[in-house]
């Protein structure tokens, strides 16, 4: 019987390690993926087509480690068959890793940006907008993040319904470029090209929010996507 | 002892219902996004707002089918624990129906731009492209959801490495508007309302290139996503 109770708790203890192995693995490629949308941004207002190559190139990390966590979740469930709790831990660790390697793809879309940018000499005029965009943006990830690592549903909450500075500077930077367009014909490349751009970090946003949705659905069981804020408050305040 | 195994036969026969079921949703839940991403784009060349509004609002019942199949998936996953196939089959919709999902968002954000472009009266130029486009991106999504139905690899491979028709098609569009933006100052805003939406279209093929992928998965346990071309050859050859 005791012997019985040692192997259980080795069981146990082994699959803790394997839930928090996971879920280290996707804090790192999201950390990761944070650090790319940095160096695209930085290279596509330096026109710095090194660095966007380098950011490039660096996306087959993020998808060979979006392969080896989707294959480790399969493992555990295959093997571990967990219920309730667990269950949606590996869910939303599967679900979060998508997100974050497509976060991924539009780090390495603003590096294409940058790299046709490093070839001309054309302004685009959105240096400033864009530094306050990918402030904003990598604030909300590395947030989804941490609400991740610490499975704390206020701060995703907060993340899932933000977004609202974004959607300002992000109208402005367009505002501009629009206006580039209408100006200075011989802008026109570069300010399509700066589009292009903002509108990735706009689809960086989505993915934070994603993942802070994700959040709430592993700690409370709460499926917050499509819902409207005052319904998921009440679930939350009832639960 | 023939009670035992009735029961068992009862049990797998309403797993297998189950997992039919699930199934049956992800097509009908496919098959509406097609129709709405087909309506946004006539919506924007007809400069119809009353149907844009309608894929906008019909967007909240695509939604509601999401969190509907996947709570099914979670039921599947927490009481039958599946393994293997019957595993990857659970975690293949569960992810495909993000992929769908997010089509009915491109598919509102087209309306969107048709919604803008119906207050306009200035000329974009693109119409004929946005027919090809948005024939080329359906047939690539239907063809997807169908090789879904029938499990049919090979043409989920063609799926996976297809698009190629698109990027011809998107980049002639995107020439187009790029020239009349120069050419005619008050076109400007009609121009990129529609490069939005060429955008858009772009991203349905990504994910009904998604949907394909994980349709080999499912079917093969091969994980195609990120793998050069010949590599998943050897690899199916292989099989």
């Amino acid at each position: 019987m005791t012997e019985q109770n040692g192997h259980r708790q080795h069981i146990s203890s082994q699959f803790s390690e394997e839930l928090s192995s996971a879920t280290a693995q996707l804090l790192q490629m999201g950390g990761l993926v944070e650090k790319q949308v940095l160096t695209a941004v930085d290279a596509l207002i330096e026109r710095d087509s090194g660095d966007a190559e380098m950011v490039i190139e660096s996306d087959k990390r993020i998808n060979a480690m979006e392969v080896n966590i989707d294959d480790e979740c399969f493992r555990i469930l295959a093997r571990r068959q967990p219920t309730a709790g667990d269950l949606r831990l590996v869910l939303a660790i599967s679900k979060a890793i998508v997100d974050i390697e497509r976060i991924g793809d539009e780090a390495s879309r603003i590096a294409r940006q940058a790299i046709i940018l490093s070839e001309q000499t054309e302004e685009h005029g959105i240096e400033v907008h864009m530094r306050r965009l990918v402030k904003v943006v990598t604030e909300m990830l590395s947030g989804a993040l941490d609400a991740f690592a610490r499975r704390d549903v206020d701060k995703a909450l907060e993340i899932a319904q933000g977004g609202q500075e974004l959607d300002v500077e992000s109208a402005a930077a367009m505002g501009v470029l629009a206006e580039r367009i209408r100006q200075y014909a011989d802008c026109v490349d570069a300010a399509i090209t700066a589009m292009w751009a903002v509108r990735s970090l706009e689809r960086v946003s989505d993915h934070a929010r994603n993942i802070a949705e994700y959040v709430i659905y592993m700690v409370d069981g709460v499926d917050i996507r499509h819902t409207e804020v005052d319904a998921v408050l009440d679930r939350l305040r009832g639960r």
